[in-house]
């Protein structure tokens, strides 16, 4: 295992053995050591001194289904605090085999936007590294980028690259991986790391593992054991059958039942349209429209459960993959649109420009408050996302995501904590998630602990602290594994798959704790990093107009006590 | 002496007596001291909770020299903390004539900006308060708005009001008040307070003094003695006679002397072109042209030094009043532009659009450096101002100052604090300057402690903490009296006309450290304020690439260590 360190400024390439405070972990929780051990909290996010971090998961490299996760990190230009992205596809996977515990990129090729010929693709391969000229790939989207990285360097690499997005240093611009099929789809979406690798002259990044064999098993036979148990409680488990068939687009009738379904600029929690957007419906019409989409696909090679929606055209062909709930809720219900041909186009806009579909959704929500465009206008909703990719004053406005968005156009009902979008689950309605939205280190984020699972009332504000504290710990530990939130299904049944894994993989003798342990661990460092950087108990809230205005099916605000927020982390 | 308490969502109007514990407080003092008592801090700034409180000082009533100055304060849509701007004018005359301590908005007509129907202008007079239509005004700069106002409540009357600025919510809006002639040209311009008052719904507030006198005095004989040496020595300060002859413009070759003249978009601390946008130049050229202009005048009435700059053009008819040092240093030599004319006109846009001048200034420099316009191109700077008139999305970018330019823009060399920008002394040669930049409650801001007329070496980085932390609590003190820093030239001589002037008046018994009192009180109840509303040492910074890059022409970057900027509250 090494380490390896880039700087584009110097052009400095070195690998360095992992340091032993390091080695015991992996994705989110080794993102956040590195960050407080290294990044100085006061930096400028698109200044020299941040540093871009790509770390897969500790169990990452053995295709364990659902497992192969990479985390992302650094210091987030979008809420100030540290971010961690995770996403599935390849990257993660080749960097395991290839031994890279983590790759840290450093400096940055000039404080201002850089000109065509400083743009800069980082080439990883078992023989070293070394940068090379990127111009050719300036302004492209990911899509034709991509296509021409594969043509380049041959179709078995990994990469993970910006789009205009990144290139522009807009904030809600993420970092796109290949899935598993080659399409530049899997993307570190969410609290601009795509801006922090723009503001490094950074396009993309290729990881060649020719040469390169899954990482070594200190107790293989062990390890097989406990893969088997995993694979098969995931395959048993009632949800895993549900996302199979129906995708997380199976979320959107359960979060519309709840009242809890992002609808017109987060002014409802229901919405007329919400049939027509459900997984039910998007399975419907894909088996029947026939063609190369399918219902659901896998986006990491090997998962067993294959969540990730596609969506395909009248015509068959494909129009956007994946198509996710969250974009669902943000691009639809939240626009008013109900039409997923319309979604889809959105959607597809987005990930070709390397941006954010929660954010940007989440924009476009706030210019329709604004005037720019009607509730169910996708065509302007389009006209507004061209607008990104040709670089006008409005379209960076919506680029930067929601919260910028609503200070530029003078808009205070915006949905965001920390200066990041809520993802599709209304936290007046679904107040758990809303726990999670207001505390996490990272912003509000759906996937840093969702509590729309849990058998509770969740409009009762008293019940959800625990609940958010318990899914946020869990939460951070999978991102330490590099394991997705559904490989809980299979790991909940019987927890001690978890150290079974690891002490098979490491040779380690970690107890049965450890999701926690590392989950806690994960936590505490990210507080340490915000708290040095300016972070207090009042950035831990919901913003004000949540608690202020009712929520219509249940006209529910937000109303869990401060000191149960303020109490979140006292474990 | 009365609170006039007015909320713009209900309606209600209330005459309030004033409370004991504000009762011997106006200013920044009582404003610092309301938001503490009613103001959530974590409200949003241009939401229903947040208060816009406008309070003469302690001292305001009388005509004294150069302290009758009206304070304007509230949570800063631009910071996200306390802020108080402070202004010349007649303002807070009348408002003492007429007894109010304080005028407290709260509410707001609508959360989504306001429709044309719903914009009231408040009418204030001896007899009651009422809320007006304010339909006809909508859209109209300052200057128009404030002469059809005139026309209708008479021209005795006090306004403050915004522009379209303040109506658009830009976050570098202020409020304009009327000179005692009528124009309004005297702006409580910094952090965002009109997007406070435009968010309220509220055009503009007329203060009709008819029937009201000058605040009793407790002692007039002692008062009038008081005044007499206060005059006196103001007179025969030398600074008075600079000032008077060249107006604030003075500074110009001082500051370019020390290398601490913004030049370029603050890559430079001298101009080439200096020469010709000094008061030397200023008052040479306006003499030499005759007509309406003077070189200077008194922004309120009775001042005696009437250090504020007018110009005119070459026909001898005005451009624009005032045109102060801070302008010609954000719109002259940070934009390269070296023509007073050219700058003059600058100038005139933004006061009438009701924005602060600093933060446009430093927003045109963002531009330059996003490609936008080049260097010394006032016609392309006039062209980008005008984009605010006309609302488009890049005149709202613009609008909001220069760190949200530079945040949507991509440029990270960006000179402010707290999202606020610098003032014409480059804090990499005039340090002291710097340590208040970085430290004051109210983000980057000369007013908030100037250190360059101390006669150290400005390049020392060990002796400025001390230096700021005097400037910082005299300059809280005089806001809390209401007294321009030049009145300083008067009180410092003799320290014990203040709180001579004070007990005259309010048959008190202060002593002679009334000023650092009021000073270290006030300063303390706006930490108090910021420290509830998240703000902690990391915000107490320069932004990163000032400590980075070097300025010529000394080559300085700010290096004042960072526990002497912890340590500047520690008294």
């Amino acid at each position: 295992m090494l380490i390896w360190r880039v700087n584009l400024q110097s052009g400095s390439l070195q690998r360095e053995a992992v340091p032993e405070s390091w080695s015991r972990l992996g994705g989110r929780g080794l993102l956040a050591r590195i960050m407080v051990d290294e990044t100085p909290p006061g930096c400028d996010p698109l200044g020299p001194n941040n540093r871009l971090i790509f770390s897969p998961g500790l169990l990452v490299g053995h295709m364990l289904s659902s497992c192969d996760r990479i985390s992302v990190g650094g210091k987030s230009p979008m809420t100030g605090g540290i971010k961690e992205a995770n996403a599935g596809g390849t990257t993660g996977l080749k960097m395991a085999c290839m031994g890279i515990r983590a790759l840290i990129l450093e400096g940055q090729v000039t404080a201002a936007p850089a000109a065509r010929a400083d743009w800069r693709v980082l080439h990883l391969s078992l023989d070293g590294a070394r940068l090379e000229p990127a111009a050719d790939l300036v302004g492209l989207g990911v899509g034709e980028a991509a296509a021409r990285l594969l043509k380049r360097y041959g179709d078995q690499v990994a990469v993970a690259l910006i789009g205009p997005g990144g290139e522009m240093r807009l904030s809600a611009a993420g970092i796109q991986n290949l899935d598993k099929d080659g399409v530049p789809s899997r993307i570190a979406a969410r609290g601009g790391l795509g801006a922090v690798m723009g503001a490094k002259g950074l396009k993309a990044i290729v990881f060649d593992a020719a040469g390169a064999a899954k990482p070594p098993l200190a107790d293989p036979e062990a390890f097989k054991q406990a893969q088997k148990v995993f694979t098969r409680n995931l395959a048993d488990h009632p949800q895993t059958a549900l996302y199979r068939d129906y995708g997380t687009a199976a979320m959107a009738l359960t979060c519309n039942a709840l009242g809890g379904l992002p609808t017109r600029a987060f002014s409802e929690g229901s919405f007329e349209g919400a049939e027509t957007l459900s997984g039910e419906h998007l399975r419907e019409v894909t088996l029947e429209r026939g063609g190369e989409s399918t219902p659901t696909h896998a986006c990491m090679p090997g998962c067993a459960i294959r969540c990730s929606n596609n969506w395909g055209g009248p015509d068959g062909k494909s129009l956007v993959t994946p198509l996710e709930y969250e974009t669902i809720g943000l691009m639809g219900s939240n626009l008013g649109i109900a039409d997923l041909d319309v979604v889809a186009r959105l959607n597809w806009e987005v990930n070709d420009l390397g941006l954010d579909s929660i954010d940007l959704g989440a924009a476009l929500g706030v210019a329709v408050r604004a005037g720019l465009m009607a509730f169910g206008d996708g065509d302007r909703a389009m006209e507004l996302l061209r607008e990104i990719r040709q670089g006008t004053p409005l379209g960076r406005i919506l680029g930067h995501g929601a919260a910028l968005a609503g200070r530029v156009l003078g808009v205070i009902q915006v949905p965001v904590v920390k200066g990041q979008a809520m993802s599709a689950y209304e936290p007046r309605a679904i107040k758990g998630t809303g726990v999670t939205y207001a505390t996490s280190p990272q912003g509000a984020d759906h996937t840093a602990g969702n509590t729309v699972r849990a058998k509770v009332d969740h409009l009762d504000p008293k019940v959800q602290a625990a609940l958010s504290r318990n899914a946020q710990i869990s939460m951070a530990g999978y991102d330490t594994l590099g394991a997705c939130i559904f490989a809980g299904f299979g790991f909940a049944v019987a927890p001690e798959v978890i150290p079974g894994l690891l002490n098979a993989r490491y040779g380690w003798q970690v107890g049965g704790d450890i999701l926690q342990t590392l989950g806690r661990e994960t936590l505490s460092l990210e507080r340490e990093f915000n708290k040095r950087a300016g972070f207090t108990a009042a950035h831990d809230r919901l913003p004000e107009w949540m608690t202020l205005e009712p929520l219509p099916p249940h006209r529910s605000v937000f109303d869990v006590a401060e000191a149960d927020l303020d109490g979140v982390f006292d474990w």
